[in-house]
């Protein structure tokens, strides 16, 4: 599995999906292509996905934050006969490397979460209309959504069948929302989780697996009705046009390295290591929000967010073995700092609100990529507001201190703005600043009086914002002496030390399926019961069990 | 290894713990005999540990429990010059099995746990007071601990410095008691945890990693003056004299079964389980509890948790291919109510609160034993109370429903106590039924309400407190096929689906200990890069580093 991965993708390349608006409801129709798999060696039955399905979806829920703001429903359903979704490829699992299995399960749970994250935040509301078997990942795409209507006929049903058929977890959310989300009683959720052929009808609404269970004949009608009245009872505004979004600026290079118009991703391979450079906004911020939504995607703060997406995304499933990633940034942090006010200020325009609430979906991106991840705060820079979330995201900070030989441009500086103080909490629900200061919290408050102002190194370091300052003298050896270090390191003890570091306090079924879930699956993953050559991965649709060794841990 | 390891221990056999009582200080010394391993072929130099260590570090923290009721502060130190503790012994975790390793790393978590349920539930305070080297496993030691006192000098220091060195993680709570119960700033723990050498003095106290750091001259009169001031404004009240904790009654017979006084282990192997039966009291209660005191450890109540208590390790550690639990009652549930009452009425007494405690840390114990687990409500069962919570802590529990053919034992009844509506609380803070109906929080108050009824199977059932109820046509096939069942399954598959679907709701730093960071280290315990043979645990000491896959997943 070497090609290229894009997660670029637009509706008149899609193979797998379809929607279709009707004023405020989307019926949004799963079709897999079956000869669309992104590699060769399976066929996507039954509605089964593998991560190109996924990329198409992620594009769907992006674009009907963006491009459909008068969404207020999106009614997931399957455009097949006798099945909703097969779940994940199992040829697929069982063909790929042990890196991309891990990459695919935590972009496809990134992507669950944007159907909850669409209601919390822009009120759309997701509903799961399953008719037909719905199987592993296909109930664990059902169980993101909000609300699921199970049609009641003899072979419709909700299953959980990994861990009977296949010896792995419904490890995409599946065994949390199952705890946490329908709130399951646990001895029912271990007899579902046992049995192959799943639940149907009554007994899965009385077991909490579904919402609804409606006789076939009704069903249609009913899904469109109940689509109807949460559209009618939608606390959404109403919006008339939404705006689209074009393709990136983008070039991938021979050497690795790739260039949007406002991010630059430069590659060391012997190093291990990529930087990532943000651009700051050369022009003006738009005068209000009409003129940002006429700029539309190529409004600085959008274009700046879809680049990041985009290189965190490239970076992750196409440059596994690049196990630091070097956060620069370069610009005019007051300048930075307009624009972000405009989108702040206005949070009552959708717009506005859909370019914070993207920015707070990458900012949670990049707290759960597994690459070591540093900042460095150099001379030129712009670490202000959204930006100096990044220093928080971050494992490691350092910022250069004093003037450098050579090195005219501006002092490095840090500000803090009301962008780091609650619009963008991480999946533990606190703020990084907060989580970064559990055991200070006076030192939340003592960074806030210091909102507005341009931080040098001093103060920076004073208020515990950087992790370290540097001088002329020090910071080229400190700061390569790192990154060898770092390099030197397994990447298998640095992923679980920053799991475990990135994330103190208050656990949310988020931070659980990242968590405790995602580990225990990555385990299995590993484990020759489910990998190895007599392992259940490899023997499904062999007619024998896998060969287990029973010996318990 | 294939020995049979004993939790049974008593300070006439230790060879690597020394206490001196002093008053309501006890000095605790860990004097570890280098030739004292549990095993051959690794000698644990400096204080380094193995589970043989740990077993006997279980029974120091017990027997203060009920042996010192008068201990009120307990000092954790080092009988060695230049070294408190090196952690884990390195070449007896690069010689075990992959299973080994995970249940030693879980009951070394498990007695660390118990330094800090010793203050919170019977307020014995423990101190670290850190002379030389303290790193690794020795460090988590420490954390465990509610103050950390460094001495001063020029080779003491406090580290973690399993990433760097052998690839693994600080995985006896060390990476989460540094986030969550020090709350070190992450990009401190980032650093601390990636630096062979580790932090001491000012900088030590500074990133909250010990409480004080300490003049050398002055180390050891300053720690004996702060235990003396802890014990002085200590709370607990004061208790001349504790009971003694005799040898169990216990024999282990070829065949694998284990007969106690009041807990049988039968053993089937074919199956892959074992089935633990806990008999009622054929005594009565006593009368108050200076006769329950007098009983001392023959009391029923502590009787059946010893012997409970080292059944389940017993099997945990001997039997890992016994991949599935049973547990069974008999007796009589109105005389077991009233020795479960004598306990409960009397909190305020040292012996019957310690009796209590050692029950909820016993089903603490069952809730993370990494078995399948279901309990058998039998006619002529007493699953009343505490022994109802079993029914709480298993995965499922079928009872049987009227009369059976040839059955003259009472009918199969459940009932609720106080015992199961607050003072046994799981990891995660709530009660059994609390996290069981997370769901319908209605269902608690309603169970609370039929509390004393002797509940035969129709309302055991009606009120959730059982999975499932069958008469005599469907018992015995129903249960068979469950457990031919479950015996197919993969056990990993098991363990990590068990994992995830015990602990639904909130989490505390105890229950991200064993999911979170457990989890991560058992996949890390796999990978090559750690375990293989060029991986850094196998090459640790030969100067040699590990050879990495620098893959990230």
């Amino acid at each position: 599995m070497t090609k290229v991965i894009d997660f670029q993708t637009d509706p008149s390349k899609y193979r797998h999906w379809r929607v279709e608006y009707d004023g405020p409801v989307a019926n949004l129709y799963m079709d897999v292509d079956e000869n669309g798999g992104l590699f060769d060696g399976y066929q996507l039955k039954l509605n089964s996905y593998d991560l190109g399905v996924d990329i198409e979806l992620a594009d769907v829920v992006q674009r009907m934050r963006f491009e459909h703001p008068e969404v207020k429903v999106v009614v997931m359903q399957s455009a097949k006969d006798k099945v909703f979704c097969a779940g994940a490829n199992i040829r697929m699992l069982g063909g790929a490397e042990h890196s991309h299995k891990v990459n695919f399960c935590k972009f496809t749970n990134e992507t669950r979460n944007t159907f909850e994250a669409a209601l919390a935040d822009s009120g759309q509301n997701y509903i799961a209309a399953v008719k037909g078997a719905c199987a592993g990942g296909g109930y664990e795409l059902a169980l993101a959504c909000n609300h699921i209507m199970l049609t009641d006929d003899s072979t419709s049903s909700v299953a959980l069948p990994e861990v009977p058929l296949l010896a792995v977890l419904p490890g995409t959310g599946g065994l949390t929302r199952v705890t946490d989300k329908r709130k399951v009683r646990r001895d029912r959720a271990d007899i579902f989780c046992s049995i192959e052929e799943g639940v149907k009808g009554k007994r899965a609404v009385e077991w909490r697996l579904v919402d609804e269970s409606i006789p076939n004949s009704k069903f249609d009608e009913t899904v469109q009705e109940r689509a109807r009245e949460f559209a009618a009872a939608s606390a959404k505004a109403d919006v008339a046009e939404g705006i689209s979004l074009g393709p990136l600026n983008r070039t991938i290079n021979e050497d690795g390295s790739v260039v949007y118009s406002l991010v630059e991703v430069a590659v060391d391979r012997d190093a291990g290591k990529a930087t990532i450079t943000l651009h700051g906004p050369e022009e003006a911020a738009p005068a209000n929000m009409e003129d940002f939504t006429a700029q539309g995607d190529q409004a600085y703060l959008l274009r700046l967010a879809r680049e990041l997406d985009d290189a965190i995304l490239h970076l992750r499933l196409n440059e596994k073995k690049l196990g630091l990633l070097v956060f620069r940034t370069q610009g005019d942090p007051e300048k930075f700092n307009e624009h972000e006010n405009l989108i702040l200020s206005n949070g009552d325009h959708w717009l506005a609100n859909e370019v914070a609430q993207y920015w707070k979906r990458i900012l949670k991106r990049i707290d759960v990529t597994s690459r070591s991840m540093v900042a460095l705060v150099e001379h030129g820079s712009c670490f202000t507001g959204i930006l100096a979330e990044l220093l928080f995201a971050v494992d490691r900070s350092y910022m250069m201190e004093d003037e450098f030989e050579g090195d005219n441009r501006p002092l490095a500086t840090v500000s803090l703005t009301d962008a780091n103080f609650g619009p963008f909490p991480m999946a533990n629900d606190l703020t990084r600043l907060q989580t970064r200061f559990l055991g200070e919290p006076d030192a939340v408050a003592q960074a806030e009086g210091r909102k507005g102002e341009a931080l040098e190194a001093d103060a920076a370091d004073d208020l515990g914002l950087v992790t370290m300052i540097l001088d002329d003298i020090d910071w080229d050896d400190e700061v390569r002496i790192f990154m060898e270090e770092r390099a030197s390191f397994s990447p298998d003890a640095m992923t679980g030390m920053e799991a475990n570091l990135r994330f103190a306090g208050p656990e949310t079924m988020e931070t659980r399926i990242f968590g405790r879930l995602t580990a225990w699956q990555n385990w299995i993953f590993i484990r020759p019961n489910a990998v190895g050559k007599d392992g259940a991965l490899q023997r499904y649709g062999s007619g024998v069990r896998g060969d287990y060794n029973m010996e318990r841990v």
